[in-house]
């Protein structure tokens, strides 16, 4: 295609010159272009290209960055990033210096807050149109959060919080309903919005019954009097019909998401309101890609794919489909064991279990807070629960695994998914806090297995030989190829290697790297042991008491240093009485960027390249 | 008082033997020993004279523990512990050993869930009903929530979840409504549930105007077209006329919930509708006790006082109170500076700024996690929010830190109160998490300063010298007392002493214990060195330094060691070549009992006798 709209644009003053008949080819072009450079870099296309005419749209109406355009999560926003002088560079989407797949303030003035985590959009709008009103500014400020997000508690709080600001509020939030959360959408909320959307014409009769009402002949005292009392007690209830305006909220919806015209002419209407609205929009995912239309779960964060066919590469067994094949395995044997996932029962290979299971599959929305304490609920009743989770978004549940788990010494399993770099969707979602957020917590055990058979003995461990809430971590990804020398023990900890001077102690991923570095360095004549350790929470005191037999022990942790493991196992050298060496490599107080895993393990120096140098380089010291 | 009827109460079966005329006799008793135990021990009082009735009609129709009650937050259990077994040990209420003042469950089978943060209760009790039904299991689960904890988001994802459980489900929320979370109850919550609290006759006047359209008169052609399409698209509107029903719960209610009789009937019926149920009640706050239901905010949580005047021992200026008046002045200096609580505003000191600057401040309910990126938008927009929030609840908000504070690098500042052992609270309660979790996040710079005028400058610091969000934290109560050798720098770390071999390192109120320890061993000849860390992220690398004069390093830390400063410390000895003793001391994977602080400061070797001790049997060994 050849772009003839889309290569002028140069920012949104150049959406607005655009004659209105030009706006359907301009979303063709954002469409093609969108589909081209996903099924290339891979990335987010069904929620991308469901919001084409809304980001026109948008554009069209408001002065962005004056006006301020939020995107919840951040995955819809490569049309807005098209359209704001972002779009000869589209190509790098998701590369290493390339374009984010997320909003990214560092990038544009237009990407107003950075993205990635779900449900955040509302607050951040909410909190710049009270700064706009104490500063005077009349701009507005638009959050676009799509209905899977409204399972998130944090809408509520926002909801509650801003509904009640009342008039001079410029702020519109746009519901985005598109009847599909990243799984499948669960739960009350979706039946409601679904009710909405099934009888748009009841928002009409609401007018004409209003009008009726007022009208209305008296017939009879006791229907006139209950008619007054219909007109008096009802109206408001009848006016003030969705939970929206129960909240504070003008509504105004549900308006076709794929017509520039009627979302111009809402968007505008919202303007006018000078009130915080709701504007509630239905947009089909996955819209103008036939295959993604008929398929938007699959098309929702996909790898590189075939146009035509919509066929990814087969890829290798990863650990999250490891992990589905061991719970079904563990959930046949043991009627007790529930499986809970927020939101995300494909990407944690928990689908055929929810097929398989469906009774003790729950599926609890964008919900991580609840999802950890109703698990506890479950243990509390007598269950096993394990909670499947991309570590990233388990940070939302923090104070749950504090309060409502470890302090009432309940058994809840945390399996801790996407554990480590994840790659190209960058600094919001690499897994690198868990460690250490873990490690604050008593009374918890971690786990950190390096192979698919480490994961299934950690998680037998979790069930039946550990007291209290556990966690077992692991990486996005495939298994990573072990040399010969790597036995299985189903040990806490194991060392690779006879008792040498130079100790390498690591876990997860990053073992493979160590044990490739022992290698190279045995080469070279240099004899190094690795101390592997598979339970880092509490990290094994003989694993400590084994290392420091070295003279020099080089700790590796694919994860934040302060607060990590490497610190613990610091402080446990010295508390044990070892004087020599120790040098601790993690990630030193950063955000990661988007970058391949094994890019970021060298930028960090954590690949088997840099291990081999560190400890070459204290050598000279 | 006798208390005839308590004291023979032994367990739940003993209330349900009492005759219904004797009730109000009971609830009499239990909140007169509720008032005389409060007023020596201090702790809850408005909101568990509020549930006295609430609490018997329970017993009344329920059977615990097979039948489950959930009291969110916990603080409203007194009557239940009183009915449960626990009148006799009712006086040693929050003391050490004692009762606990909230629901514990290694107190009583009948507490089911341990509490203390808000919004758990139905996330908990709907998995426990979950299992229930797996097991296949009749008894009830009752979560009994405050109005104020509906402004938590964790209680919509919640609802969300529960609400389409359907029949079976032996799941009754109990909304505790009493016109008043914390603080005042804010937004459009709570203007919604006024609503239906001032129109009462309005959820009567429903089956009156069903019945009416059912019998309607066909009177004119178009009329009656309108009327039908009112009965069939209206009739759900009309009946679901809640949000709750929206959500898929059965409505009762508003009950009054101070009327036994109308409870117990209430409860019956809910049992009966085998569906989740909202049972919504009305009740007053510090109901009973005069200068309660006048002043319910103050008597919430209260020190000990006088039952006849309700005065309480003056006490000395807190903490929270310096900084109330400090960001009074701040603000009238500072344009910018805005004020963010999460329902907290008398307890983090900020009752005045909220009345001086109105359009500053910001109540945003029982939020924290919207509170904190609220304040990322206040911010995003041009403001200097300030988020003043207990160390243990900003738990809730460790994502948001991450997520939308320090990974977009906006200036919000964490006031971080109840930073550290709060005491007779207990171990939901103390703010010893907060050094660990935020260690482990980039960009992020904390400050512990130990005196009001190091807070100060602290904040001073934040505002003006330091780029990306910060946190403050300091502890529950007082200024401590130090020596004259103490002198302010305003520096972020300093040395009390002339270089030694012997070093205590530490930072917050344990400080003035390091002073007191250091005076000490001076009496018997032995010179220590004290270096306070003000500034606790990132550690000052001099400090660090300075202390490795030392042969012998000391660190102590009234927080988690696990992922600690403590252990950052470690590292960073090892780091830049220290090869000479170093011993770390903090709360090592524990929750930490109720306590008066100086008794946990001792229990966990933190207080200047610890200190003593420890650097003796260090010499000896």
């Amino acid at each position: 295609m050849e772009y003839r709209l889309l290569s002028a644009i140069k920012s949104p003053a150049d959406v607005k010159k655009l004659d209105e008949s030009e706006l359907p080819e301009l979303a063709a072009e954002i469409r093609d272009q969108m589909i081209h450079t996903v099924s290339v870099s891979g990335g987010h296309l069904s929620s991308n290209l469901g919001v084409v005419e809304l980001t026109i749209a948008l554009h069209r109406v408001f002065r962005s960055p004056e006006d301020k355009i939020i995107w919840d999560v951040g995955h819809q926003c490569y049309a807005h990033k098209m359209l704001t002088g972002r779009f000869d560079r589209f190509d790098t989407l998701r590369a290493p210096d390339g374009i984010s797949g997320f909003t990214r303030r560092y990038e544009s003035e237009h990407d107003i807050f950075s993205g990635g985590h779900s449900s955040v959009a509302l607050s951040a709008a909410y909190g710049i149109a009270e700064a706009n009103k104490l500063k005077k500014n009349k701009n507005y400020t638009i959050a676009v959060v799509g209905d899977g997000a409204f399972t998130g508690g944090m809408v509520y709080e926002a909801l509650n919080n801003a509904g009640h600001a009342g008039t001079g509020t410029k702020l519109i939030v746009i519901l985005n309903d598109n009847e599909m959360s990243i799984s499948k959408n669960v739960g009350a909320l979706a039946k409601y919005f679904a009710t909405i959307r099934a009888n748009p014409r009841y928002f009409r009769l609401k007018a004409k019954t209003e009008n009726v009402l007022n009208h209305i002949p008296l017939i009879g005292r006791k229907l006139a009097k209950i008619l007054f009392r219909l007109k008096t007690s009802l109206k408001n209830r009848i006016y003030k019909s969705t939970m929206f305006e129960d909240m504070g909220f003008r509504y105004i919806g549900p308006i076709d998401g794929h017509s520039i015209p009627h979302l111009v002419d809402a968007l505008r209407g919202a303007v006018e309101a000078n009130y915080p609205v709701i504007l509630h929009i239905n947009t089909v995912k996955g819209k103008g890609y036939e295959l993604a239309e008929q398929n938007p779960d699959r098309f929702h964060g996909i790898s590189a794919f075939n146009i035509e066919t919509g066929e990814k590469k087969l890829s290798a067994k990863s650990f999250s489909d490891a992990f589905g094949e061991f719970m079904c395995a563990a959930a046949e044997k043991d009627k007790r064991i529930c499986a809970v996932t927020a939101a995300m029962s494909l990407g944690t290979g928990l689908e055929n279990f929810g097929k398989v299971f469906p009774q003790r599959f729950f599926d609890v929305g964008i919900a991580e807070q609840h999802a950890v304490t109703f698990a506890a609920g479950l243990a509390r009743g007598g269950m096993l629960p394990v909670v499947a989770v991309y570590s990233t978004f388990l940070q939302r549940a923090y104070d749950q695994i504090i309060h409502d788990c470890a302090m009432q010494q309940l058994k809840i399993v945390l399996a801790v998914d996407r554990a480590g770099f994840v790659g190209d969707d960058g600094e919001s979602h690499h897994g690198l806090f868990d460690p250490a957020y873990l490690n604050s917590i008593p009374d918890i055990t971690v786990y950190a297995p390096a192979t698919f058979r480490e994961m299934e003995h950690s998680f037998y461990e979790a069930f039946y030989k550990t007291e209290g809430s556990v966690a077992v971590r692991y990486p996005r990804g495939v298994e990573p190829q072990l040399p010969e020398e790597y036995t299985y023990t189903g040990e806490d900890w194991q060392c690779t290697g006879d008792p040498a001077d130079i100790a390498i102690v690591t876990y997860g991923r990053c073992y493979a790297e160590a044990l490739e570095a022992r290698r190279r360095l045995a080469e070279e004549g240099v004899r190094v042991m690795v101390v592997k350790l598979t339970r880092i929470k509490p990290v094994p005191k003989e694993a400590v008491q084994f290392a420091m037999q070295a003279e020099r022990i080089f700790f590796f942790e694919e994860a934040q240093r302060y607060g990590g493991i490497g610190e613990t196992f610091a402080d446990k050298l010295f508390q044990y009485g070892y004087r020599g060496f120790y040098r601790n490599t993690g990630i030193q107080g950063q955000f990661a960027a988007q970058n391949t895993v094994q890019g970021l393990l060298k930028f960090y120096q954590l690949d088997a390249e840099s291990m081999v140098q560190a400890i070459k380089e204290s050598e000279e010291t």
